[in-house]
């Protein structure tokens, strides 16, 4: 792939999510060279996407190009491409676009979604940036298709939204979703009766946002319900033909299976021996992976066992962040011959947005809710975006929203017939590789 | 399609552009039933959609939503439906959600890509939203590929650009890819050599901007030529391999050719008898379809010949709005029994913008250009989109361009392998016609 030999080793990064965008950014310029692969060209602010999937916010404001982030950075070089497999023996990773060495390796990959033995192809996920936008084309052609049915059921079917898994994507999408029906779907579609839409939102746990504490869970819950979002606890979906589900015994007609209801890491062949039960690749307190030297893993995809995580870290930002930003500088000590460091999660908090004024967060021992923790939400959230301008973009639409009660971006961008070319894929293949 | 009968006579739109929505948001509240048609459920600023396929505006800044616009008018219904056919003789027009009966019908269903003959799934068009971000993901990925191609011949097809057709369209995609060039790209990509990329216009006429003042053709011509783009004038394409295109005999290696080269009007099965040999609608001076008393045709669609445009009204946006607007004071006349009023084209003026503080522009005897024709036409076209929320994400956009040299949009939003359902089309269906 044509990437010039280097007297510095070589550190082929593969995933430029939270965890893999940390420890390029901190070996910026610094004495390696680093080869850092995504499918993507761009890194996308997954917290956010909800927003994307409910017309609130454009792809562009939440993703930013990765070849932007590391302009500046001589020692860097991003290619596009999909990673096929790993060979340890001799040090390469073989992708679609050829095979490359290297001294050290950082498998950032992330998680995907688990759909538990459920067909993907009748649910709708919300982990990447081409679902959500599929997601609100979904939600929006929905309400064209209510618009023309005539039997109630089927109205119903095209109106009730079930959302599986009750973590913060879970509860922030069915608020969203909340909010649409009582501000705008109504103003766009005044032929529809909305008595007739239902939200539901199944989670397996006892309360929504499990990990949370027992008080941002019960005001979640209210907020929910203040929203019109039905929420059933202790409940598992676990069939589903695309029409109906079964809810406790309750048969609701919906063709809007949103699913957020868990994640599993991304398997790498080559890798095998490395992969956990959970199937995350198990690694040591300094992100090495067991059984390989000079490989690293960390974020989602990594299983940091630890005293107050014996099944591993939770897949958070914060934690992908906190791993690539001590494995750069662990990378930078091992070439000095300098002792390495341990990981030591440092927990800043949690919190989760249910809709305007409506937020929940825990600071350590500090309970916030309602508008302050609405407030703190956005504020944390947008100063976490990448680029001026995203932020600022954002920013212009959060406040547009809260004083229209509108969701501005409601379009349904498709393919048209004589467009047959549009959104396909544009393969990016190796003429030579090298 | 569920459209209730009313005692008030039933106009159908077909096309939701400047001319339909012209129509439609002047009979609003009127004493007539509007049903407006369109294959989107969005209005598009088609002046601006070069700007989202060189990455320096989002699709959502340029479009909005039909129903939003339509929202407090309780005589407006609108579909998402593709048109199929129409049978005069009952007044019905045949949708793939079913017929709708008319009592007036108004097409305004625009223009089309002209593609002269050649093979159209080796051009690229830039008519719509989806073919304005597929040209967007076309460029960006063109210079992943070159990164990867060893002969020269290889990398030159990937970042040799050739846009045909000298038109406002043209020219300003051309000027805006020479900003590229010049201030964008080679940040993005240090290994490339920009040397190596040449960007084409060829135009079929003497002079850009054939329809403007000489003056203001020979200004955009030096403006292009500042910028680095070669212009090839009383040039013709004829025929591409999606290789290497041949222009006066040169023979340029490019995989990229934009195809701004002319339009036609999109035929409509059942009016063929009112098709001209340019395969426009001809209409009277009232906008009537010759033959067919109670069919319309405006904008793009329509050849509405007069002394000073004997071959039909050029196509553009103002024709389109003004003969929408007094389509909608005849109908009223109509109703009440009064005499209809003939078209008269007030032309504003004419304005091309080439690059930054670099635009051309016409009013009358007057002739700007420079800075000033620039500003003016941002004003211009900030103030014609439709919504605030556009108008100042669209400036954010434009100040954060103008003082980084930068366009902030650089995403390849494409289906990868596990996400195939994304970006497929989801075709409205009629469960019940009626």
């Amino acid at each position: 792939m044509k990437i010039p030999s280097d007297k510095r080793p070589r550190i082929v990064i593969i995933g430029g999510g939270f965890a893999g965008l940390e420890v390029a950014q901190k070996l910026r310029n610094k004495p390696f060279q680093l080869v850092l692969l995504d499918k993507n060209n761009y890194f996308n602010f997954q917290p956010l996407l909800y927003q994307v999937a409910t017309s609130g916010l454009e792809p562009n404001s939440i993703a930013y190009p990765l070849r932007r982030v590391f302009r500046s950075a001589r020692n860097i070089f991003f290619r596009m491409t999909e990673v096929e497999r790993i060979t340890p023996e001799d040090q390469t990773v073989h992708t679609s676009i050829g095979p490359i060495s290297y001294d050290y390796l950082v498998v950032a990959t992330g998680s995907m979604p688990n759909y538990f033995g459920l067909d993907p192809s009748k649910l709708l996920p919300l982990k990447s940036v081409p679902q959500a936008l599929q997601l609100r084309n979904h939600i929006l052609v929905e309400f064209e298709k209510a618009l023309l049915a005539n039997e109630p059921e089927e109205i119903h079917s095209h109106t009730n939204f079930v959302v599986v898994g009750g973590g913060p994507t879970g509860v922030e999408l069915a608020g969203a979703l909340g909010e649409m029906k009582n501000f705008v779907l109504p103003r766009d579609y005044p032929e529809l009766d909305f008595s007739a839409m239902n939200i539901h939102l199944v989670e397996g746990a006892d309360r929504v946002l499990p990990p949370m504490s027992q008080a941002a869970s019960a005001r979640a819950l209210q907020y929910l319900k203040e929203l019109g979002v039905e929420v059933h606890l202790k409940t598992l979906v676990k069939e589903y033909n695309g029409k109906t589900i079964d809810i406790n015994g309750q048969a609701i007609p919906s063709r809007n299976l949103i699913w957020t209801a868990g994640v599993k890491a991304a398997s790498l062949p080559g890798l095998e021996p490395a992969f956990g039960k959970s199937g995350r690749l198990k690694v040591d307190a300094y992100s090495r992976l067991e059984g390989f030297p000079n490989i690293f893993a960390i974020g989602d995809v990594a299983e940091m066992a630890s005293e107050e995580h014996p099944k591993g870290h939770p897949m958070l930002a914060p934690v992908a962040i906190q791993q690539g930003r001590l494995l750069a500088r662990n990378l930078l000590r091992l070439q000095r011959g300098q002792q390495l460091k341990p990981f030591d999660y440092f927990d800043k908090g949690t919190m989760a947005t249910v809709g305007r004024n409506r937020a929940v967060a825990d600071w350590g021992k500090l309970r916030l809710s309602g508008f302050f923790a609405w407030l703190a939400w956005m504020f944390v959230h947008l100063f976490s975006l990448v680029g001026f301008r995203n932020k600022l973009v954002v920013l212009v639409n959060w406040v547009y929203n809260y004083f229209t009660y509108d969701k501005a971006l409601r379009l349904i961008i498709k393919r048209g017939k004589n467009q047959e070319e549009a959104f396909v894929e544009t393969p990016v293949e190796a003429e030579t590789a090298g």
